[in-house]
């Protein structure tokens, strides 16, 4: 290939990788090309452009380490990530719907048992979470692992906080045999997403806000079972209809009922306000 | 927008920044969001894929410093750089089309008289260079600026050499009043690209080789003329086919005539076999 133009240069890339071993492979960067090329060239992308989105990049990578990763920032407020779980999770009607996975999970949060404080000393409004693990015939699905996590009051994670160094607002449970589950954690807040580097700057030139509306994280594991990994939002917030990365599904909104001051539903006497949730998990069968 | 599903997101993510103060950047990211999930679409990305995905683009931000640029590589294998250089840089027939820029070029090279050596101590067989800056008249540009640079016998340039503390085979030189120009270096040859990262374990992921055909690099300023930025390939390369970042266009393919050891076109004589190169380059008027 001895001509290469703006006319050629397509096949003449997509020639190249044409034997590939892997034909998944193949396939994926075949498209990836295509669609690269064809927004070059809709776009018309200038030499400074261009080389602007190579600085982006860099910067991208540059401030990606062990505790951050910006380039899952930027795929999440880009709407790639919950494309992905989106297309990745069709289910039938009646299961509860996913959502995206986000930054903050770990996978060795605390074993807590049913009833126990998940907070762990994070600060925010006590809340009671309340419900089931059903399948989609309304079977209360036993000994489900449940797995929790949110930002504290200030909107942090555990992971964000440099003086932390015990795991809060987050823990594993086991559903009961009932397919029931209840604990204690804190109230779920509005929080903006990292936004003091390139993806928080173009978020700002785009006219965006970096804001996510408050919400609670589970990834609810059963044996037999779709593994679901999901959110539930909070009533009211103001950032439901425009969640920095595009999470909120209208059947993931519940209310968090704000109680007064007095007996919460685990017995004990409040001195300040707190809230209940209640919500209920449908799987589906794998 | 409560309602983020496959179908919705797209239109979801364009409407954030609807409002973009800066209106070519509203249109680009239009453009790259519609991609980028068409994209996702048209291969039904899966989790682990993504996942990989943006392991890949942590690794080539991680391995990108100063002296090397692996995004700038990822764009030239994927034909990305040459599509923006020729959409960039169309001309009238009979002027002297560009190539890629390349990641080896520096802003403050020596410069040189006509005639000089710009080897500099870079090893490989004497080559003289001769040719004509002209315009598409046939007029000669007097004064050109011309930038050339170039790997070593090696495949190496300068800036990739640990121990090399000046610039070697690049330098400046100046048109005469004909639009003539000659200089002396080394004979060009074919090179792979840096392949122990990220992009090289993607090429051979591709069943694609990281090579280069032998290569000349020239930049050509002349005021009231385009800028220039082109490679004068070497004719009979095994490459010239398959560049692995697709900069060959047939016009820029020229013959460096092998010498027998002897009197060189600057007079001297030479005890090893030598090359000779005559290329001519037309500019478009501003």
């Amino acid at each position: 290939m001895r001509n290469i133009d703006e006319d050629t240069i397509t096949q003449a890339v997509l020639a190249r990788h044409a034997g590939a071993a892997d034909t998944r492979m193949r396939d994926v960067m075949t498209s990836l090309v295509q669609h690269l090329h064809a927004f070059v060239r809709d776009v018309k992308l200038t030499k400074t452009e261009w080389f602007e989105g190579i600085r982006f990049l860099t910067e991208t990578g540059h401030i990606t380490d062990e505790r951050r990763q910006e380039f899952i920032l930027l795929s999440d407020v880009l709407g790639v990530s919950m494309l992905v779980t989106a297309l990745n999770n069709r289910k039938p009607e009646g299961c509860t719907e996913a959502t995206v996975f986000g930054p903050f999970h770990v996978p060795d949060a605390p074993e807590y048992a049913l009833g126990d404080d998940v907070a762990n000393g994070a600060r925010g409004e006590p809340t009671f979470v309340r419900g089931h693990v059903r399948g989609l015939t309304g079977e209360g699905i036993p000994d489900a692992e449940i797995q929790v996590w949110q930002a504290d009051q200030d909107g942090f994670y555990d992971v964000q906080l440099p003086g932390v160094d015990q795991y809060q607002a987050r823990g594993i449970l086991r559903s009961a045999a009932d397919g029931g589950f209840h604990f204690r954690s804190i109230l779920a807040e509005s929080y903006p997403i990292p936004h003091d580097g390139p993806v928080g700057r173009l978020l700002e030139q785009l006219g965006r806000h970096p804001w996510r509306p408050a919400h609670l994280h589970f990834m609810i594991i059963a044996p037999g079972y779709r593994q679901l990994i999901t959110h539930v939002f909070r009533q009211g917030d103001r950032y439901l209809d425009s969640d920095a990365v595009f999470g909120v599904r209208s059947s993931l909104i519940a209310d968090w009922i704000r109680h007064e001051p007095g007996i919460a539903p685990d017995g004990s006497t409040l001195a300040e306000p707190f809230h209940t949730l209640d919500f209920d998990f449908v799987l589906d069968r794998t």
